[in-house]
């Protein structure tokens, strides 16, 4: 008996659209039933339908000729048709608003790559400034999506109707963080450092001038000081009060991958058996995360994996540690985790098809 | 006594016009006579004029709150008023194919950047569709047009009303390949074979899927294969007939810089020091060309300089050789030679402020 | 039953021998059975044996903690006891003309990723001056080697006990070529011009000038013009005699991918559909070539695949074509080509582990 | 009359010794007077004189044939012949302390690329582990030596015997720190964060595993955590008590360009208005500092410049603030800071050919 679920990508022509259709085609629990694909409702060429997902993604073909999936035009009946009952929504912000409600409505389970769902509160939520934040609609839906998180939120994450999927950089800091923070070892009073570096891929697909080769490659740059729209997301899963953290992320000239350094100071001296024992206990069954105990993760060795990637060096005196946390920002900074999540939906292991 | 010359670049916004207006603010007979800097007409903010250059380029600036220098709303009263008597065209070619006309009527020396005046052959103009092409006014414009290339055309462009400066990827192969069909000795009908690549700033400032970083990065692609525009001067600087050469421009890794690959073939076969004494008669008087002699030049070596350099490798028979010609696109193969031409048109040393 | 096989890789250390292992670590019929990894004679402190292979490739984790597998020191002894029988050798060419003797001798099959014996005319193999080339025992060795790539001696490979697999460059050239020159349609008179470029890691692990990140980044550069040793294996597996092609490498800064730019002249006019007809009908059973009927492929889309992509553009009068292959110089280049060449030894189906 | 002085570049081989003879090379007040160039005692071919300069460093040619400067062999006796009177040392540290000692005592003055010097407390000196240290010799040596950023000891620098040219790495800190610091805002309680990246010319010319193409491109990783040489003179110059600050360096894939992102907290809320006086102020009479009051620096700005970039973000409630440094660690960061402080050395404007 296949145990093959049919689901559906809207959103399949960007970046995380892609290396979700890639991981779901290969998904072992999927042969013989490949998503649905389809595009968002402002892509008016690709909206209609018809598209061959070869011609969206040349490198999504499989030998000669075999690549005969077509882009579909976007309708619930197309959903109802097709006995769809597990939705990827890899759209913008405000489309899975409009989405997500008429979905969990019409019975679909959602997992949501944007960053629509993912805060529980108001204040960090207005940063997203959606116009129908705090209506009883929302407040309804809200409550009930699940930050979807493996390795904090596992179980709820199995019987949720809606995941909302983190963000890439919160991510790579709320994992190297969420540890010691729980364990309380971390002095909050002077504030944790976290800086940030993503590859040129978390920038979405569209050309504008930031992502324009000339400005990316032979350059570094520091942007969203203070003000980066995932803030939210971190100050909520690592329980931390605003103040609390700095977070500044930097365009880095590579493709894909994220290295977070993150900066903490402790209440007492600490020991390097002590921390890591804290993270092995905290990931004993994850087995996404990759705990470095002797050496520094580096971007070269999580990028095309599904794998977190973190180590630490302590400060002779114990008083202070250097994270460094790596992970690919579109694999478990977005499709991956969603796999990972859609696997736990599934009542499936976690790591099936991500490794 | 002050020997400058009020100058002005229209269409200073781009790659090419911050290169010139880089070259302009530093040429040694251009003290405290800096280019008017004039935006596009279809550059509708910047249009306007007002905005500092130093906003457009960052990097042009010198020094603290210096750089006061603002782009100027282009008028022809602007020019006269400020006496300008040389016109710089970093613009499209439709735009030039506008402007021209009417500089020249009132008087003014022009040096277009663009493809717009670059051939005197009907057919290879037909590529751009001009639609003023074949009018009295553009044959008449277009006789007195001198290709600005100084290797070939050092005396004529001395005199130039108009300048049409040759593209990049031209000057990459019609500097090594003009020399040695001048001297008869290669062999024209099997055909020569021009592979070229070049650095993502010759695809222009506009962001594009093409110069999406995404797309360029870590990647290598050929494009307008047999189609592409500057094989129209090609075959007119060198001489040749169509088809006696295929062009194939590459999208390269890089942010600058262009290496062309030149296959021919000889009549009789040729010795290294015969074909090293056709290369150094022939740029004897050329300060802007390096001959390698005994090694290949590489782009790294002339990237940032207004060098094209040229060595090759003869076959062990003698009956071919591969030539290798690196240049800059935006020096040597934009502002740089751009530069060049105006100072044989002020009958100053071709290389002042470019070394 | 399990079907497996026990394999060894000797030279594990280089990026070909990684990427070796990870395919073999993954191939669905090796489950429980990984190969047997051997460092080279030259390489000391491998050499000994007990290192940890994550350690030299820290990308070879699977999860927490299960990445044991450890480097062995090479003996005969060794390989029988865990009855060994097939070896890949990813070693320099020296060191497989010295183990390939010995290991056909002891009963083992071997795939052969060095030059060692890809050639069958003592011309061609000169370039790599063997020290026992022209014995009687070389010369037996050498005629039972097939040059392995299955496209063009698909059947041969399956019966061989020594497998000479081909150079990345060579590949990249052979499938575009072989086909037409079969076809007899491609004039050799005026001869064929093979422009190859390729990224860093085709230069080797080994820290060198030429692989620095200040050498190779931002750069082109031209080498081994009419000298490289992949051109012995180009004329004897397209079928060319001396002097019929010119191959020119270049190295390209991008860390693996290898683009051809393949010029080539016809007898007599062609078209697209005869051209595509011919190339489709080649390739027919081969899974692991993708032809390009309408587009031209980029490095982008075959890198990390063993996809070999071929596309191609008539000039507009049907006498020259320019045909572009690209491929991954360590997949289909080398180690995932080495796996095409297990599959059909072990009688498997030829993708198996590569899709 | 021309002030022209003879200077010797000592190690012009490596990357700082290449821009150095650049900047030398065309420096207005040496025309005529090239530096002698000498290789290190540790370059063997080198050492011996002879070898071309354009052969070691082929960009630096200038035209068809003028190239005809060559390394000499090092000897005193070749310094006095020449009338050296003030020598650069780009060598590594272990010679720059075994070279000045007796350079002083000849009456030369030295410019000093290593960290040789640097130091004036010997916790600092310690991590480099001189066999001399602490001698009577080289503390009396160490007590003339001034530390050359003009920016802080410009009037000292002009009356040095010895100047020790800063570290890149430090430079990027230093310069944005000292101001805040010296105005007594800064809170030093919690800990300063500096978490600097640093292109790949920064690691050296010599070609290791951590400078090879495939292990710096598509990657960023941290290194000397808590360890980094660089640490000693930071805290010197900015006035910090060890454990004040955490300074945290990474390799990026870029071949020049350092971007540090600084972490202060306040003891007292400040003003944007407030900071950017402290940073007017102490730079007042700096032509090359570029404070950026209105955006944050990037690495492109600075690079292939001799300019520190400095720009500022402070958080909402102005108890923190996001400083971002940009530098090219061959200019300011070594060989650009050296020119300038040659220049303040015989009384020239500071910025003499750096602009």
């Amino acid at each position: 008996m296949n145990d093959a679920v049919q689901t559906a990508i809207i959103g399949v022509t960007g970046y995380a659209g892609a290396e979700l259709a890639r991981l779901l085609l290969h998904h072992p629990r999927l042969k013989g039933v490949p998503p649905l694909f389809v595009g968002r409702l402002d892509e008016k060429d690709i909206a209609r339908g018809g598209v061959p997902l070869s011609e969206i993604h040349p490198q999504l073909t499989n030998g000669n000729g075999s690549a005969s999936l077509k882009l579909q035009a976007f309708s619930w009946e197309l959903l109802a048709e097709h006995n769809v009952s597990l939705l990827f929504l890899a759209t913008p912000h405000e489309q899975s608003r409009q989405w997500v409600p008429e979905a969990l409505a019409r019975g679909l389970r959602v997992v949501d790559l944007s960053g629509a769902w993912r805060m529980t509160e108001a204040a960090n939520r207005a940063i997203y400034a959606f116009s129908d934040d705090g209506t009883a609609q929302s407040n309804a839906i809200q409550s009930q999506a699940v930050y979807g998180m493996p390795e904090l939120h596992r179980s709820k994450i199995g019987a949720a109707k809606l995941v909302a999927n983190p963000g890439c950089y919160a991510t790579s800091v709320i994992l190297p963080l969420r540890p010691l923070v729980a364990a309380g070892i971390v002095d909050l009073e002077p504030g944790i450092v976290a800086d940030s570096k993503s590859g040129v891929s978390g920038a979405g697909k569209a050309p504008t001038p930031k992502t324009h080769y000339m400005y990316a490659a032979d350059n570094l740059s520091a942007y969203g000081v203070f003000t980066h729209r995932h803030t939210g997301e971190l100050l909520e899963q690592i329980g931390l009060a605003s103040g609390q953290i700095v977070f500044t992320p930097h365009l880095l000239p590579i493709p894909r991958g994220i290295l977070s350094t993150i900066y903490v100071r402790f209440r007492e001296p600490q020991t390097h058996a002590g921390m890591a024992s804290i993270y092995k206990q905290f990931f004993a069954g994850s087995p996404m995360v990759r705990f470095y105990e002797t050496s520094l993760p580096q971007i070269q060795y999580s990028v095309r994996t599904n794998y977190a990637d973190i180590g630490f060096q302590l400060s002779p005196d114990g008083k202070r540690a250097v994270i460094v946390s790596c992970l690919d920002n579109l694999l478990k900074g977005a499709s991956g985790q969603a796999v990972q999540n859609f696997n736990l939906m599934m009542g499936w292991s976690e790591s099936e098809g991500l490794e």
